[in-house]
């Protein structure tokens, strides 16, 4: 798909009231997300590019965006904060980066529920709810800037998983408002099962206007690092909090040495060739935790009320995606896997199997029902074939690779095509103009 | 152990500035819970009566009643509303019932936290609660009546045992402050693990005066009311909302047929021969719960959002062993049993197997981190014999049964002798006065 240069002028023109992008430098950095924690998204996405941004602060923008960009047949790919690690956002086909951070407001907020836009960044969103006590179920590391829409549309799971699994578990996205790329634009409202629609789905699927999300009751959360001689008693501990549940918890996060050497801010509460979890707990549990911790032989290092954790950097920004950052800063050569273990003794068979090749980052999430560990393991990349090799014993053992290594979304970690996504598509966006190339599935 | 009557005088008149009933038919009534649903303890414990009940109000008191008691050698036995079903408080060797029913403070409370006396009703305690938006994390169907100091010494699960599992999941206890039944009664304070001490101790362990509780999150629970066909889809359906972590809940109770003809006051809502389900479920999720409902082919019949269903009576008074009430109360002939079945494939080869003779009730609640279904099956007593052989097939094929026909710690759900417990009876409770009998571990 090419599109002559001078419709831009055309579609600029007929745009000039909304805010475009045109600066190459300003284009160059909003076509980017954080794809290059893999080399190989880093060689095939490294030249991929928008021909202009456009930023629209209202629904009815988005539409008139919509009807142009079909009229001149322009892919258009849309961006959140750019947060995402698969590339979700880059615009393989060139044409517009319709950017919706700017729709930003949060519509109305009740206990329980909140309806938003898609711009609305989650941390600001839950300072809003945390007044009336409430906060958003679940957040990626990036929480700071990483906006709603962004994480319903390129996410998955992240902080608060523990409680409430995955996004697309049902219940945790109650309805969602859309813009088809049709040459009449229609508004659509998702409800129920046909939400799913949208998760995960990159933007391929309607360009989101607004959402309805069902929220979390807002405890103070203690920051919490414990260190453990054992790595495997750390991953045990992690298991055995997540079980517990009489202990309310949001954020259970386990890393092997010599993981914790890379988080540099937090040097003084960690020790040398030991292991570390770092927790987010309800602040009336940490007593109870404390005697978990003790059965365990863990030791606490670090222990912040959530007032005194507002004030610097949140453990939150040591976990998930953000070990891999901070690996990364070390040392550019790191880059990760996503791993769905499912139990202990598989984490432990891989960490034995791999040795110092691999050093292992759990985080607990619930799937099916349990607390599962889920993987992000840090390993410094050094051939396709290696990686491919690392790829498939996880799988002959049973785990289940999330490969954040492919730009698809089937090639990642739904596996299949979802051809409820693929019919949808089709009838909402019959150019094949949104994201194109991110779904697998979709043919013209 | 016998007691000179004549004590009992010397007893009262020292303490005659406290209430002391001695009314023949008020000290049978009070020495009453609700064993009768077994009809093994019904014919053990039928003659079971106190000299007399002691009604303290202030822990000062409480220590005067164990001073006097310890002095004249009389065993005490401490109650609340009496709810249980256990006979955990039917006084084996006569003596004092210690009813703590007007120690009814609530010292204070806070956001996810609170501390009260005994004799706290659950129910009176959720409505001040809420008004801060907490409430109790978990709580029998004898809500509106039982103390929370009962349902911590003679309790173990309940409504919202889907969430925290049972109240010795570590976290479920902060604090308690015992009086000793020694010469000089001492007051102790258990945190940590050591509250362990007194949970599920039937009073044997020391006479509570004050918990510290952490609360749950109050949400508006909508009171919902599905109906099934097939007796294992309404099963299956049960696991399959208890497992889904994007829908808040708190209840998940699943009748098989003929049960539900049982619920008097909601036949219009319920369908001869058909299964139910019934539910409470946050309000703000009642949508996806829709959808489930779909997937399993159920019928809402019933739902009630919470400011209706605070009008009239709870669904609550429908589950766990108010089912067995309203059984009896059709037919008293009707008994129970209490199991763990861990699986769905166990639950149904029980169904299969003993067919009409158990009706199968099951109450889904977190276990080792699952939602696993327990049960309150329902039959009708033949023979003790038969009793036993319907006990021992069940354990036989993997189920752990929790014996509601024994009125033992030991012999109930605990099964072995817990020797911390009976250690630290030895040191609280030195001449054995404290509800003797109930701890089969224990011996002067």
């Amino acid at each position: 798909m090419t599109v002559n240069t001078s419709i831009y002028q055309e579609f600029s023109a007929e745009l000039s009231d909304i805010e475009i992008i045109t600066d190459i430098d300003r284009v160059t950095k909003l076509s980017l997300d954080y794809y290059h924690f893999s080399p190989i998204l880093q060689s095939q996405l490294n030249d991929k590019k928008a021909n202009l941004v456009v930023r629209p602060t209202t629904e009815a923008d988005v539409i008139r965006v919509a009807k142009a960009g079909v009229n001149y047949k322009i892919p258009l790919t849309v961006r959140g904060a750019g947060t995402g690690n698969y590339g979700q956002c880059i615009p393989l086909e060139a044409g517009i980066i319709l950017d919706l951070s700017k729709m930003n407001q949060i519509k109305w907020l009740k206990p329980g529920i909140a309806c938003v836009e898609p711009g609305v960044k989650m941390a600001a969103f839950d300072k809003q709810a945390r007044e009336i006590g409430w906060e958003l179920r679940m957040a990626p590391s990036t929480y700071r800037t990483a906006t709603i829409g962004g994480f319903i549309g390129g996410g998955s799971v992240g902080m608060g998983s523990m409680n409430y699994g995955q996004i697309k578990d049902r219940g945790n996205l109650h309805r969602v408002r859309l813009v088809t790329m049709e040459e009449q634009p229609q508004i659509l409202e998702l409800t129920g099962d046909d939400v799913q629609q949208v998760i995960h789905g990159y933007g391929t699927t309607g360009i989101i206007t607004e959402l309805e999300i069902p929220l979390a009751p807002a405890y103070p959360w203690q920051e919490i690092i414990v260190v453990f001689d054992d790595f495997m008693t750390a991953a045990q501990f992690g298991q055995a909090l997540s079980d517990s549940a009489g202990i309310v918890k949001k954020l259970v996060s386990i890393h092997s040495a010599p993981i914790p050497s890379y988080f540099t801010a937090l040097q003084p509460y960690l020790t040398q060739g030991k292991h570390c979890a770092l927790l987010m707990v309800s602040e009336y549990d940490v007593a109870p935790l404390k005697d978990l911790v003790t059965e365990y032989g863990g030791t606490f290092t670090y222990s912040k009320t959530a007032a005194e954790a507002a004030k610097g950097t949140s453990l939150l920004e040591f976990t998930w995606n953000h070990t891999t950052l901070h690996a990364r800063n070390i040392d550019p050569s790191f880059t990760y896997l996503q791993t769905f273990y499912f139990t202990l003794e598989r984490v432990e068979k891989m960490y034995q199997h791999f040795g110092d090749e691999i050093a292992i980052h759990l985080e607990f999430l619930k799937a099916g029902g349990k607390a599962v560990p889920g993987g992000l393991q840090l390993f410094r990349f050094t051939t396709e074939e290696r990686l491919q090799e690392i790829i498939e014993y996880h799988e002959a053992n049973g785990a289940f690779i999330a490969n954040p290594h492919v730009y698809t979304i089937e090639d990642g970690g739904d596996k299949q095509i979802d051809k409820d996504k693929v019919a949808f598509k089709q009838k909402i966006d019959p150019y094949g103009l949104l994201n194109p190339g991110k779904m697998r599935g979709f043919t013209l």
